[in-house]
Parts: C-alpha cells; sequence; structure tokens
C-alpha cells in the first residue's frame, strides 16, 4: 500500500543529503570538541560550519547561536534560563494560552517558584492582542515568550510587530520565541525584529531528532540549566552532540535551498488542500485563520466525529496524520489551542492536523482527499448504525 | 603517518555495527514515539530494543532507563532531580573531590540555593575511606555520589562495599553513581550492588555524542529538571533522541560483546603499557593505584615537563593522548583529580592520560612506546637549552 505522510509537524523524515552528512561524520569526526589536539579542533570546526548553515538562514551571526538536545530543552533554558537571571528586577512573565507545553510547563515550573505568569488569550483564529499584551506589561516584567507558528493549527502571532512593541519599553524585558515550527517554513529574522532568544528544533526541518538550537543575541544573559565541563561558553554544558549539530547545520542548509527554490510552494499546496477539503467534505471547519497561518500546518474539525477515530481510520489507509500535536496526543485530552479558541467540544473533539512538507507532492493532496472523503464517509456509516 | 588514538577516555569512535544502527534508523524509523500511528508505535519499539540492550549488560530491568542527551544531563538529572524531590527531609549531600566537573558543578549550584555538600577526600591512589564517609553522614543527608571510575586516573570506588553501607542505614540516602567510565568496561550491577541512580554515556561506548542515559531504581523517585510534553513517563520531556537511543543500544550490545568474547583484553594490554612504560622511562610516574584502577585508563606524569607540551609533540607523531579530562583540558588549570591525590604540582604538570579500548591493539601499544620515549627525550633536549 502506497503511504501518505501528513504529520510532518510531528517529526520529518531525515532526507538523504542530511542522512548523508551525519553518516560521514560519524565515520570521520568522531573527536571530542573540548580535546587539545587535533581531531577535537576537526570537531569544532564541524560546530562552526552548522551554526554558519543556521546563522545565514536567520541572518544573524553564527556566535549567536547554542546548541541544545532539542526543542524542549531550547524553550527550558530560554525561560528557566531568563527567570534565573532576572529574578532581581522582577518576577512577572507573559506568555499565551497556546504554547508547547514545553513552555508551558516549563512557566508551571517557575510558578511553583513563586514567579507569577500572565497567559494571554487568543481570538478563534488564534491570534494574540496587541492591546492585551501592552496592558499586562508591568514594571516587574522580565521575560515575554511568544510561540511564532502555532504547532496544532498554523496560527502565526505577530511577532514582528510585539518585538516594535517591546523595543519601545524603557524597561524591556527580555523577548523569547518559540520558533520551532516556524524555522524554515515562514521568515524569521531575530536580529531585525527584536527577538532576544529564539528556539528551534531539528527533527522539525529533516534533520535527526535530539538535537535543537537557541539563537540568543549577543547582549542578552542567561543562566545555564546544565552545570558541568562549561562547553559552549558555559552556557551549555555536556559534549556537544557533533553528528546531530552536523544533522541540524545540513537540514538547515536543506530547506534554505528549497525555500529560495519556490518560496510559495508549501503555501500552493496548502492551498489545494483546503480547496479539495471544502469542496468535498461540507461540513469541515477549518480551524484558525487561513490567512494568517503558516503554509505547512492545516487544523480540520469534523464536528460529531472522534479526531482519533478519523486517524486510525486514514492509517488503515497508508495515511498518516495526528490529533492535536504529537508531544500531547497520547495523553487524550482535549487540546488546549483549540479550546482556547474557543471552539465547541464537539468540534474539537473531531479535529485532525495535517501537515506537509516540501517533500509532499501534488499527487499526494490528490490522493488524500478522496480518501479523507472515504475515511469520513466509513465512519460516519458506523457511528449511525 | 599512521595514526594512533589513545583517548578512548575522551571520545570513542562510533564502530561500524552502530553507524549501520543508526544509518538505517534515520533512513527507516523516522517516526515521533508520541504519535498514535503506527510510524510511532515503530520508534517506541526502538527504544526498548535500546533499553533490552543496556539492562542486559547491567542486569537491571528495561524499565528502569531513562534517556538522556548524555552524561553530563543524567548527572545533573539524578543529583538536581533528587536533591529538589527530597528537600524536605534534608539538605546535605555526599560527593568526592574528584568527581567530574558535571557532578561538582550540580553540586555547586545547589550550595548556591542552600543545600551543604560534603566534599569526601581521596588517598594517593585517588581511593575514599569509608571510614571517612560514615562519619559524614548525617540524619538530613539524603544524596551520596560517588563516581565508579575516574575519568582523569581510573581510579576505582568501592561502590559496592558503600551500597552494602548504605543499605544497612536506617534512613538510607539516594545513591547516585556517574558511571560514565566504568559502564561497559568494568563490572558494574545498580540492582545488587544498591545503587539507586546510575549515569551512563553513548559516546564513551562507541556510541554517537548526544545520547546518554540513567538508571533509575523503581522505587526511587527524583523531580525532572526538564519539562514539556511529558515523554519518558514525565521524568524527561522532549521528542526522544531516536537515531541516538539505537546507537548507544548497539554500542551497549557491542561492548558486552567484547566482555564475552575476552573480558581481560584490557587489563593485558595497560599491563603492557605500564611495563613499556616503566621499562623504558624510569623516572615516569604512574599516578593512582595500578591495582585499583579501570583496565582503560592510565595517567603517568613526568615530573619537569609539560603535559600540553607533550601531548602535541606526540600529536606531531600521529599520537592523540589528552592531559586530564577533556571537558576541563581547555582550561589549563591543574587537575582537581590529581590535586586531591597529593600530588606534587612538578609532576601534575607534567601528567598525560592515555586511553585505550577494544580497538587499541597489541601492535598499537609496541609502537606507542618508542613514540613516547622519543616524544620526551626530544622535549627535554628542548628545555635543557
Amino acid at each position: 500500500m502506497k503511504q501518505i505522510y501528513l504529520d510532518y509537524a510531528a517529526t520529518t523524515p531525515v532526507v538523504p543529503e542530511v542522512v548523508d552528512a551525519v553518516t560521514d561524520c560519524l565515520k570521520n569526526d568522531f573527536g571530542n570538541p573540548s580535546s587539545m589536539h587535533r581531531l577535537g579542533i576537526q570537531a569544532e570546526k564541524r560546530i562552526k560550519e552548522a551554526k554558519n548553515h543556521i546563522s545565514s538562514l536567520l541572518k544573524t551571526s553564527p556566535d549567536e547561536i547554542i546548541f541544545t538536545s532539542g526543542g524542549t530543552e531550547a524553550n527550558n533554558m530560554a525561560i528557566l534560563g531568563t527567570a534565573y537571571d532576572k529574578k532581581r528586577s522582577g518576577m512577572h512573565c507573559i506568555t499565551t494560552a497556546i504554547e508547547h507545553p514545553s513552555v508551558l510547563q516549563a512557566f508551571k515550573h517557575l510558578e511553583k517558584q513563586g514567579f507569577e505568569v500572565t497567559y494571554l488569550t487568543v481570538d478563534k483564529n488564534g491570534i494574540i492582542s496587541l492591546d492585551e499584551l501592552k496592558a499586562n506589561l508591568r514594571r516587574d516584567t522580565i521575560l515575554i515568550s511568544i510561540m511564532h507558528v502555532n504547532n496544532e493549527t498554523g496560527s502565526i502571532q505577530p511577532i514582528h510587530e510585539i518585538g516594535a512593541l517591546l523595543e519601545g519599553l524603557e524597561r524591556k524585558p527580555v523577548f523569547h520565541v518559540d520558533g520551532i515550527q516556524a524555522f524554515g517554513k515562514v521568515p524569521l529574522f531575530p536580529d531585525r525584529w527584536g527577538i532576544d532568544l529564539l528556539s528551534m528544533s531539528g527533527h522539525k526541518i529533516h534533520a535527526p531528532k535530539g538535537v535543537g538550537a537557541l539563537y540568543k543575541r549577543k547582549d542578552v544573559r542567561i543562566q545555564p540549566i546544565l552545570f558541568g565541563g562549561n562547553q559552549q561558553g558555559g552556557l551549555r554544558s555536556g559534549t556537544e552532540n557533533i553528528p546531530g549539530i552536523v544533522g541540524m547545520g545540513e537540514g538547515a542548509k536543506w530547506v534554505a535551498q528549497k525555500l529560495a527554490d519556490d518560496s510559495s510552494y508549501l503555501k500552493r499546496l496548502k492551498d489545494k488542500l483546503i480547496k479539495g477539503i471544502q469542496e468535498a467534505l461540507l461540513n469541515a471547519v477549518i480551524n484558525g485563520s487561513v490567512g494568517e497561518s503558516a503554509p505547512h500546518i492545516l487544523n480540520v474539525g469534523f464536528p460529531g466525529l472522534k479526531g482519533e477515530i478519523l486517524l486510525h481510520a486514514l492509517e488503515e489507509e497508508g495515511v498518516y496524520v495526528s490529533t492535536g500535536s504529537a508531544c500531547s496526543s497520547r495523553e487524550r485530552k482535549l487540546s488546549h489551542v483549540l479550546k482556547a479558541m474557543g471552539l465547541d467540544n464537539r468540534t474539537a473533539e473531531g479535529s485532525i492536523r495535517i501537515s506537509i512538507s516540501y517533500l509532499t507532492t501534488t499527487e499526494e493532496i490528490d490522493e488524500f482527499i478522496p480518501t479523507l472523503v472515504r475515511a469520513v464517509s466509513r465512519i460516519e456509516r458506523f457511528t449511525r448504525r
């Protein structure tokens, strides 16, 4: 059976170029970057190359990249690291109700230690209000953490405008952006946009799991959250994951090339997907804005259906999608993102996330639509019995 | 020029069996273990296989293995995670003066938060005294963290005896062992030895960098130090590093086979190395015990020489060794381990670490000895001028 993978927001296959680079590194560059001899220096060079690929996509300086074990660690490091560094100036933070668990749980951890956290609401499109943000800024606000692209719906926050708003303040809080779903998919320029810290993940850009990165603006100070041999300027102790870092660099290079080749490729596919679904399935509801949304994530509700049952019905036909995010899908609770957008339970329960990548083809979308129609009607028949 | 790598304690090359397993995983098993569909289930299966390989070497249950981003994170998780969980019962911890920076710095971080830490001294062989440990145990002692094999000298602590001593206490503190240099090299059975938490690292056993593991005895509770999607039973959030985990499992399988084939291989090589050095270089000093020492690490001092200069002289002849540990070698300060053993500065400054692996051959040792002799006499000539 032909397989159609449409769960790229959960994780992406490692593309052959990246597999080759990682395998080559595993075979030939095994040095420890902390070693004083040439194998160490060679390993350090591989780190620098990877930083170059990432920073050239972000238009930042390579020294502003710190490698982590993934997006979760990057988010934790940004949030906890800023809070611990700035707690003498204030203990108030602002985030949104629709963040990834690695942001929300880091803030829950801070709340247990006496920090106060404001969770901004979102409208039905999943977008925050600049006015609400402004109204919640206080003299003791030390950190604002707002994701760029939401992992469940693809909704895009006005990061550029938020950055401009914060730049104008007398006491600018640190501005952290969870860019994990945005990096390599939508324009994202931390330096120009007033972003201080930006989280990225390798396995969302066709690089291996187990590696991520944090952009940290040169003059921004954070405390480390892992302690040891003072690697990466003391900010992230632990022998660097060279093969993972090489893979992430190659992944960044690969997506940069895809963007350069055809920057509207994903958008055209998503438009086709939306059109196909809307024409074939009249009661399907697109969750979130069609306009202010990332080109690779689509969240669709089928009121009255169960998303999980639809997921498995599609799986039987070789099609992979998800309900909510992979990270929380196993917990089988209603999506906190869809709830925050005010969706009724019936639609939220019947929602699936379809996510595409540069590897997705027009033919796959053409095949997917009738498969989805078949799956939905099969479930409806079954449910009616 | 032929290269002789004798810095295996810093990091190991990834063996072909492991490269193949990792590459196969990168190509074929890219699923996110949190996904509900079969690609997720397949990825989860790969994690279970890796746990089996590791736990069969340790003679523990596979569910007692938690994967981390490396040895540093495993040590941090064990120490900080225990301290945060037990702080209501007490705030006193015991460790040794010769631990790895990822243990010492984690304790420094705890001291800043009001914890009290006792650093046990070591004798000239780098071994702690059970009596000193006993004398420092208090009612509020919550954690004992003692490394098994020292990374700079190979000295072995009496872990089995410490475990037995602690088991006899009315209020048993949590017993953490940094097993990073021990795992796969010397016998190590956490369950039988009363160890509650044991840290391991992939890149010390011919697996990739960026992955490690923590053995956590079933009934021992720790707090997580990374927050998010509650992967790995909530103890370590973040999408699992599947290729790294697969690699670590294969690495454990590979070293288990080597141990089964010839458990005294490393020991014989090290004996040959010591004999060769002692015969050819009369003023060489073996740092630490020859008996109570791991079979893969040898620390030798050449009083009056500079270790760093010797390292580079050897490097010119294609031989790689290190001064102290890789993790701190770039900082160029005198080894805290050698200092704790009471070495005079002259010998400590002139010390190098030679470390071998199952890949080291008798021929390499045969070639290394005259190379070392040449390098030492070249430096002595140069220094005398």
